[in-house]
């Protein structure tokens, strides 16, 4: 499973301030923290109130890959943005994100394919998020569709269900991962992603509903988990999960995270 | 989901002794304990070398059911032991366990068909422990075709995949995994179960493994977990479970767990 690291994301204020006064050494210190502690790809995102993002978005991938050797997730709600900072990337980037909405769809896909990027597709449309997980499938369809047609392949699209916080409705979570379940099955090519972080929010014990989720999750097939990478039992739940999955051959990784004090209960 | 306390089983040594010294205040202490703590129904398991099985287990039938007011499993290999402590038994009991055993098989399921009591039916023959879910799947149909042309509820009939340690082998727990997703999706009247204290038997982190693997499997749709119900963190995780699961409506009784300070992060 792909780990994406989350955390330079602009709506944090600290990264946001940084990201406004181009404070490089901060962002370059969170890039290696992250991928030091496991990550594989790192989201990043500067959509801060009063700046210019097509910027930097620019500027942020320009400064985390002079930092680490990582592919990044280019996070933003504007094409314009995306666009500056596929010129900037080296290798070969996700695009954070297209949805059902038709405008972001029509614009961005073909900009996608173009680029040969992976894609992180939400299922919500120009009406919202549905609330059922057949009604968010069928977004799921209508994006694949559309992707697959302008030549994007399927194990490019990642899906994500959306994952809201239990406190916004007790059956939150279970419709994502219904959702999953869905998507699994009707559309076995794509990939399944989604935000580890919500789940829990505003709930008590917030990151142990965080690590549950995200445990099952992957037994349904999740194939790429954003997420605080510097949350050690976060990270520790993923080493387990993987053994328990068979994904870890001998539990290799799991005995070697024993070893060098990295697994926490 | 059905909570079995795993605790009064003559294999483990103390309670073994308290079991041949016929210790009452012992075994009804730990049958309290297990209820407290929110165990559903009672294991008992009379099975100690040099004692006789089929009084043992009949005592600690009219013990438990003295101490504490919940149905209990009838744990035994011995078909004696099960009649004489069926009729011991007041409601309706489990029995622990039929398998793909001929003998077995041919012996108790007249004796449960006539009784009306739920099963344990785990996925073994003569030949051992199959290697692949679809061979556990095989001895699954055998078992519930046999069960119910004697008259037994497929939803009376738990089929347990049989989970052993990581320690056995790397691929183990996820072979226990697929086999609950093969039987939920071809047998999906039964109900599944497991003993889920083996995944990290012999592991670091023993109880983590234990735990994560509870979470998915419940996913899945365990229908029963036989567990340490005293593991505070393994409740916790049920907790967490139900109302990610959506089995929790308001998330009511983790905030009520929450507030009696019984989770256990």
């Amino acid at each position: 499973m792909l780990i994406v690291g989350e955390s330079i994301n602009s709506t944090i204020s600290a990264v946001g301030e940084a990201v406004k006064a181009r404070n490089a050494a901060f962002i370059e210190e969170l890039a290696r923290a992250q991928v030091d502690a496991g990550a594989h790809m790192l989201d990043v995102n500067a959509g801060v109130a009063g700046a210019d993002e097509v910027e930097g978005l620019a500027w942020l991938v320009d400064i985390v890959q002079k930092a680490v050797d990582v592919p990044l997730v280019l996070d933003s709600a504007d094409p314009e943005a995306i666009e500056a900072a596929l010129k900037m990337h080296k290798g070969r980037p996700f695009i954070n994100s297209i949805s059902g909405e038709k405008q972001k769809l029509d614009t961005l896909v073909p900009l996608i394919a173009d680029n040969a990027c992976s894609v992180i597709a939400l299922c919500l449309d120009d009406k919202g998020i549905p609330e059922t997980p057949e009604a968010r499938l069928e977004i799921a369809n209508l994006m694949v569709n559309q992707a697959t047609a302008e030549g994007i392949s399927p194990e490019d699209i990642y899906i994500d269900p959306l994952i809201l916080s239990l406190g916004t409705g007790w059956n939150a979570a279970k419709v994502s991962l219904d959702t999953m379940k869905l998507i699994r099955r009707e559309l076995p090519e794509v990939c399944i992603t989604g935000g580890m972080s919500n789940v829990g929010f505003g709930m008590p014990n917030r990151r142990l509903l965080n690590r549950i989720f995200l445990a099952m999750a992957m037994v349904i097939g999740l194939d790429a988990a954003v997420i605080d990478v510097r949350d050690k039992k976060l990270m520790t739940v993923i080493h387990a999960s993987n053994a328990i999955l068979g994904k870890d051959p001998y539990c290799k990784l799991y005995f070697k995270a024993h070893r060098a004090g990295n697994l926490e209960v």
